[in-house]
């Protein structure tokens, strides 16, 4: 037997739980925001489709202005080629001969491909499997205080764009960054610094990309960036909140939960566990917001149970069988976990996607 | 573009990261050691599939002796019934219309179903659901210490007991319990307890089952439990060998992950993130263990990176490009991520088996 996944028209009170569902209206409103943002100040728009997945959300960006997208994955990439997308930056280190050799067949079809790179063991690896025919563009990561990937200074740059300018398959396209929240000031002197010292040996560095949802609306104050990457953005979550990001009314995505127990009068469990909400904290102590009961606090997640104390509700409290609506702490988790994702506008599905890049392995 | 799953006879080294891979060797002897434990007390054995998701490993156990399998969903027993399972208990309250009738369908075509209840709201669904042309079977759920679902005392197991009984289309068939760690000594007390409260209203409860992979081999100190419900114990993870129920000898998965990038001399960083090992800390204070270089600590996930801190490494340090083993915190949420499983022996593929229940929505 299949899920009947619910047509269009169905209110979405009708949806068996756990299942996230998208509001049309938000997400069109977050899509048009942002990029009204980027435009206003000069950037392009290279939204990352980690969050969503699906090439439908990613055709709606595209028409609102975005100049193509951002993949972590040749995978996702692939899938993302596959309907239609030509514009494609896939922001990992691309290592070893099997995914090699598939970004080379990907570059070959699409008319924009471009990956980063932050050692000279990833050059490597690209330089010999690229030639002149068909080159590679090439983005030099740089940590800026993420402290994730990246070269750690300027000079570190330059060393690896000249080996990037010498390999005859590879085209150095400029600097990358995924900054620390916060971290405006010092990825602006990062960029600049680094494009001076490129400049003095005649290397050109026409991008520029930062990116991060957390501290999106801050693009403008690196004014050295020319684009800006970001996924979260488009469906919003908790963690957004928090970060004075987006308001309420702009999360998108909300995980649709049914209260399965109630074993004592301050202890709820819903049927959406680690396996739905995933266990992302994101700084967080509990996990998950649960709209319209004040005070209710999801302390514990097993793989499909969510414990949910109800002893600091300000007003109701959930009863057995009252569906209910979680606002995930980190919504790009959440799509990972679905094969498909239903969208409604004010309550009413409006269309079921296939999450086309969950599940591709590598 | 599909992936190419590697085929029989494949080196494990040649799989494209991060992919989780089992080993079959450890899977048959976890599998034959823990039933032979259960055999040796004189308990019944019924696997919980949500750590594996896949009906091969299912008949593994099941040959070795299982009475029949222990599912979270529905929609998982489905998958498990088209498969050939015959005996499968959903630990699970099964609410609302859409649910109720998919259950239905389910009793009228295998052989023995079974379902947890801990409210009269839970079974006066169940009661409106079934009738006695083919009754469904129940156990009351009870809360002895794990603070999730379950009945608080023993006295409310009896009054939900009477309400199965009084319904033509439900059948009692005894009690279950998901324990705290370290809680015999209070579940073989509440066993009891209800066991004398029911036996003085005639209502016999042949079936007491308790369960968790934590406490595994402390089963025979609950003797008045007829039978143990166990997942993690198939593959078994870095919280058993924090446990004490395994060791390091024990480990059928492990994840697989490349370093992508080494920034620093004292960081390294892996491809995979949240997305390949979960955000499951289950107690730690990182994401995994990284097999053969002691000391190594990952740090921090994000989606597809994971942060591992050299600095504590007691010996060598892995280089950009090296394949390594995590060995995940959790694994039956790692299963969750993956369509497909890969097995080997000795490090050379085995099989590769869809992860079938996967992905199913409820």
């Amino acid at each position: 037997m299949t899920y009947p996944w619910p047509d269009e028209g169905t209110p979405i009170d009708a949806i068996s739980t756990p299942m996230p569902v998208i509001d049309e209206d938000r997400l069109a409103a977050n899509i048009l925001r942002a990029q009204s943002y980027l435009d206003g100040h000069g950037k392009a728009f290279r939204p990352h489709i980690k969050t969503h997945k699906i090439p439908a959300i990613a055709r709606q960006q595209l028409q609102a202005g975005a100049i193509g997208i951002n993949c972590q994955k040749v995978s996702e990439a692939e899938v993302f080629a596959d309907a239609g997308f030509d514009d494609i930056l896939i922001t990992y280190n691309i290592l070893g001969a099997a995914k090699l050799s598939r970004l080379k067949a990907l570059n070959a079809r699409i008319g924009q491909l471009s990956v980063v790179a932050d050692s000279a063991a990833t050059i490597a690896g690209l330089a010999g499997t690229f030639n002149a025919e068909r080159p590679l563009s090439i983005l030099v990561e740089c940590d800026t205080g993420g402290k994730r990937c990246g070269v750690q200074a300027p000079e570190a740059v330059l060393e690896l764009a000249e080996k990037i300018v010498a390999a005859p398959g590879l085209h150095f396209k400029g600097i990358l960054t995924y900054p620390a929240p916060g971290g405006a000031e010092k990825v602006e002197s990062f960029i600049r610094e680094t494009m001076a010292l490129l400049a003095e040996k005649g290397i050109d560095c026409p991008v520029r990309s930062s990116g991060g949802s957390p501290d999106f609306f801050s693009a403008h104050l690196v004014p050295s960036a020319t684009e800006h990457r970001a996924g979260t953005y488009v469906y919003n979550d908790r963690s957004m909140l928090r970060a004075g990001h987006c308001t309420a009314g702009d999360l998108a995505m909300h995980v649709l939960a049914t209260v399965v127990s109630k074993p004592t009068a301050d202890r709820a469990v819903l049927d959406s566990g680690s396996k739905a909400l995933t266990s992302d904290l994101l700084g967080f102590s509990d996990y998950g917001l649960i709209e319209g009961y004040e005070g209710a606090k999801i302390i514990s997640l097993s793989e499909e149970h969510a414990v949910v104390d109800l002893s600091g509700c300000v007003s109701g409290r959930p009863e057995i069988g009252d569906v209910v609506k979680v606002v995930p702490n980190h919504t790009c988790v959440v799509s990972n976990l679905f094969d498909r994702m239903v969208f409604h506008r004010n309550g009413i599905v409006t269309r079921v996607e296939d999450v086309a890049a969950r599940g591709t392995v590598w």
